[in-house]
């Protein structure tokens, strides 16, 4: 096996209205799904209210802990959009208006014919030392301090936004993953499967159990980084369970 | 305004599938909702790897900090489930066949003539002192020690274990909540709604902007536990928005 370099990250997703249930998360599963396909491993996800003291104590937290820490989330121009200043007091630098973050308002809302409104500009304010991550669809930017990416929680925006981060991102080994359907319910494969995961500690396996034509049924995922070794495991594992 | 019972809740989603994006949650956003609807405040959620440090750090930290914590997820019959293990492990307590769970599972596989292999009998192993929760879906209980409420990560069986306990759960001042959809987008009300919450701080106000017919639009969402209270604080701003 070749020496692998792992990439991990946390995700922290910030907003009362997701935990009221108000709001139902698409963006977990999306970044999830995401990073796995690059080579980032997500390890850690947190959902926390709109409260600075927990979105600081959490960020700081996360980003000691994985390589990266991406947040979604309260990056919009109302009182309750604190993640700036948040980052901001997690890091200890000042928070202010952003002269490249202004000029991209500035351009956006007067091609509109709008006002730039003190609320309009607030979405300009950054943390000392950011970096803007772009935005097409409603130009108000994302930005990246340090290991830590912050991106818009509405989830057309925020998919954009990791889209332009993405080039910028060190990414490691991707861990392959292979499926196994079984049309056998959990139970009834659990003791073989235990014995194929003590033969091959290297090489994660889950098992998830559904419904399938109406009847219980299981999937079996490996995941390894080494697809010789994957596929093996894979082969002698359909041997063992007779499939 | 009456005096008022806090309630509060974290929730810990365990599995690797979450975190791989190969299984998209649905808990989180039920379980926020029904929290919500009895009385009790959801604070934050996390989502942790199928590894027993990480299972055990999160219980503790969150056990400690919430009135209560719901887990879902890890309690099948496979190698990888070790949420029992783990909350044993958190409270210091011993994990052990469970003679009530074990009947239950002789009783569901005996009347489907089926044999309890060691796997299914993983399934009744339970930390010292923990109390049952019902599984009328497919008899693996869920089940609770102290504060901490542990829960299946399949949705349809999740859903009948919180049935199942919510009678029994302490529950406080409900958080009322108003939504006034408004058709113009949050950077243009963001000053006057702003202005609204610093005239009335116990009223929690969040902006959620979204499209609606094609364009931007915005919905704000005032959460008071007192009915007078949040009805004053919707009249008002409403007036101000000129609504």
């Amino acid at each position: 096996m070749t020496e692998e370099r792992i990439v991990t990250a946390a995700l922290l997703v910030i907003g009362d209205e997701i935990l009221s249930g108000r709001t139902k998360d698409q963006n977990i599963g999306f970044i999830a799904e995401h990073l796995t396909s690059i080579g980032i491993r997500l390890q850690e996800v947190r959902v926390v209210p709109d409260v600075e003291g927990e979105i600081v104590a959490a960020v700081n937290a996360l980003r000691a802990k994985y390589t990266y820490l991406f947040t979604t989330g309260g990056i919009g121009p109302t009182h309750d959009d604190i993640t700036a200043d948040s980052i901001g007091m997690a890091f200890g630098v000042s928070v202010s208006i952003d002269a490249r973050a202004e000029r991209v308002l500035r351009d956006y809302y007067g091609a509109k014919g709008l006002e730039v409104t003190p609320a309009r500009l607030r979405m300009a304010r950054l943390p000392a030392g950011a970096e803007l991550i772009d935005n097409p669809v409603s130009a108000a930017p994302g930005f990246r301090v340090g290991n830590v990416i912050v991106m818009a929680g509405v989830p057309s925006i925020m998919q954009v936004m990791l889209a332009c981060v993405t080039p910028t991102l060190d990414t490691g080994a991707a861990l392959l993953s292979i499926t196994i359907p079984v049309d056998r319910p959990e139970s009834e494969i659990a003791d073989a499967f235990s014995a194929h995961q003590q033969r091959y500690r290297d090489v994660a396996m889950g098992s998830y159990p559904l419904l399938r034509n109406g009847r219980p049924a299981t999937d079996l995922v490996l995941r390894c980084s080494d697809l010789a070794r994957l596929n093996d495991a894979t082969a002698t594992l359909k041997a063992a369970l007779k499939l």
